[in-house]
């Protein structure tokens, strides 16, 4: 499957999914005027839908009907899309898909309880699924869903003790644990086991299933960092070089801290341990600075004045300033990177991950040769050549 | 049943409940090194443990044995300090329960993604009830834990929604309508039911607990609201007035509101659309001001300059200190409430709600004389007479 028509496939699932997300959650009503148009705010942007089309792919290419699995697939894009209000909360981003957060929009407050609200309407159309598939499967789905949450957020945990810690004695063994955890099972182990499971499989096809998208799931996310610091901000949609400011830690950058001198690495730990810039509660100087400056320019303020009045500003506003990064710091960060080729080193270990995908998907005659396991296939050079 | 022999009961759930809760969440491993330990954080701080006292107490007045309703006890507990974490967190709330709040001590990054993980871990032991109870208690369970959810993330997103559009314009019928959804299915309806559950109750059982569990709700929240106002910091535990700088929705503002002059409804309105100061992330102006003033002194800075800066100044902190609340403001609505007997009003409403309850128990002759049916009977009582 090309690109153009990879494209299409991820289009066509993702307007399925939202028919069916549109079914789940309730219309605003008088006494909850805002709380349900709010849980669809995310979902109605631009994105890719990536676990519902591998949900719907995976269940279809082992002759599994696409009504029964759609259900399912939209349960995974709802918590999907509550996990990223949250994120956003946790990281303070300012924009999500060429927009404002929902927490930007709206304030953290309702931002989080959209997002718990959304969790929790989920459960619904879980327990729903026992009509529409029986007991059994339904239930399996239930410890999909339980498995991935607790994987993910165990993920997650790992990744912030890291970075609260600022321990950089790991290997590319904890990285890939860590990242198999909290980016493989959310993304792509779980919409895939879904899928198997309404499609009946074989225990031996889920467990194929799992490992592909394993495989997959590293390489995705180690592609992901690459973008986070090569991506154009337009295509990519997220902040570039976010990681570095945020001191996440990565294939890419646990490399470059290997091969670098010891001066190097302990002036980079020493950048990793700065806290990221608060700038929305910081004051905005540059106004501030242009009128000082102009004050300058038009002798209305002696340079010693001048010099008194920015260092009294600085000492001001030195809770923000203080042990935060600069610019600076992070163009450090870069040229170790680029000196020491990290971005290349990570690109063959995602390219490495993608080829053994490719190698159990070329053992799996059982998924039927179709659209569904062409877009299964597509996936494994989407993963590591896309650039969003 | 008295207040001594009330707080030995709860004192025994807990017990009960903690241990329970301590088999859910899986020992802390070299993986996960933090992530279930924080989880214990919360559930192990002094708490009453009010859900999973009337849990237990509705199943074993109608029967039921305690072995079997522990389990659905300890996931309400879970729940609950799930959302007590991310409570604080969208508060910005700097204590719980008499220590720092779990942001306050691991970063808002790390807490909602603990409320997170303690969510999906809730979900496990849910599905693990069919074993204990068989199927259809299970899944009616899980029904009613989707209910209470969504339930309470309703309430709260009306609540909020006041907030931030500052619409004073509500009768004492829509507050009762928003804390029966955020406060009474939360913390008595579905404890209760689920108690009724496990004990296999009659449908008109179920119906009469859920009466009472609904009154007795509005009930609490409104003397909440009272000691919000009235408690001693130390035995209530959370910040006086704590709603007054929120903008909070209550009773009594709103009976205040209403026999207030349109002079001072209008200047109270003025009052509450104000922000919450932000305490932490505000500069410190004082010192910079002060070099301005010695420049100014010493004949360094004209007075035109003077002016034009501090204007640059004030417009650059613009964010922090434009439209917060002063205690002056606090103090006004204070002597407001005080003066048109707002307190007393509600108080007055919600002995009107636990008088009501008491007369539903008084017609369920089926909750058996016991401990049990003493507990919930003290209860009511404990309700409106509690300071804490």
């Amino acid at each position: 499957m090309n690109a153009i028509e990879l494209d299409e496939y991820l289009a066509d699932c993702r307007r399925l999914t939202l028919t069916e997300i549109e079914a789940i959650i309730p219309k605003p009503s008088p006494a909850t005027p805002v709380l349900y148009q709010l849980m669809l705010d995310y979902p109605l942007r631009q994105a890719k839908a990536l676990r519902p089309a591998l949900c719907i792919a995976s269940c279809r290419a082992l002759g599994g009907p696409l009504e029964a699995v759609l259900r399912s697939a939209a349960i995974l894009e709802l918590y999907h899309n509550a996990f990223l209000i949250h994120d956003d909360v946790e990281d303070g981003s300012e924009s999500r898909r060429d927009r404002p957060t929902l927490h930007a929009m709206h304030g953290s407050p309702i931002a989080v309880n959209v997002g718990d609200a959304m969790l929790a309407l989920a459960l619904e159309p879980l327990l729903d699924n026992m009509r529409l598939l029986g007991l059994g499967k339904a239930l399996r789905i239930m410890q999909a869903v339980a498995r991935m949450a607790r994987e993910s957020t165990e993920g997650q945990a790992i990744e912030l003790h890291w970075i609260r810690t600022g321990d950089w004695r790991l290997s590319d063994h904890d990285y890939i644990r860590m990242v198999y955890k909290k980016t493989a099972w959310y993304t792509f182990i779980t919409p895939m086991l879904i899928g198997g499971i309404v499609a009946n499989s074989a225990p031996e096809q889920l467990a194929t299933l799992r490992k592909f998208a394993a495989l997959l799931g590293i390489a995705f996310q180690i592609q992901d960092d690459v973008l986070n610091l090569t991506g154009e901000g337009d295509v990519y949609g997220k902040e570039i070089a976010g990681d570095l400011w945020e001191g996440k830690h990565t294939l890419i950058l646990m490399h470059a801290l290997r091969a670098a001198s010891s001066d190097e690495r302990e002036q980079a730990c020493t950048i990793l341990q700065r806290a990221r810039p608060s700038s929305r509660h910081a004051p905005k100087p540059s106004a501030f600075t242009e009128v000082l400056a102009a004050l300058r320019r038009r002798g209305e303020l002696t340079a010693a004045a001048h010099e008194a009045i920015t260092a009294a500003l600085n000492d001001a506003t030195a809770d923000h300033g203080a042990g935060e990064k600069t610019a600076d710091d992070i163009q450090y960060l870069m040229r170790l990177i680029e000196r020491h080729g990290s971005i290349e080193y990570a690109r063959a270990i995602a390219r490495h991950f993608a080829r053994q995908a490719d190698a159990v998907l070329g053992r799996a005659p059982w998924l039927q040769p179709s659209i569904h396991r062409g877009f299964l296939q597509g996936i494994v050079d989407f993963v590591v050549q896309r650039d969003r």
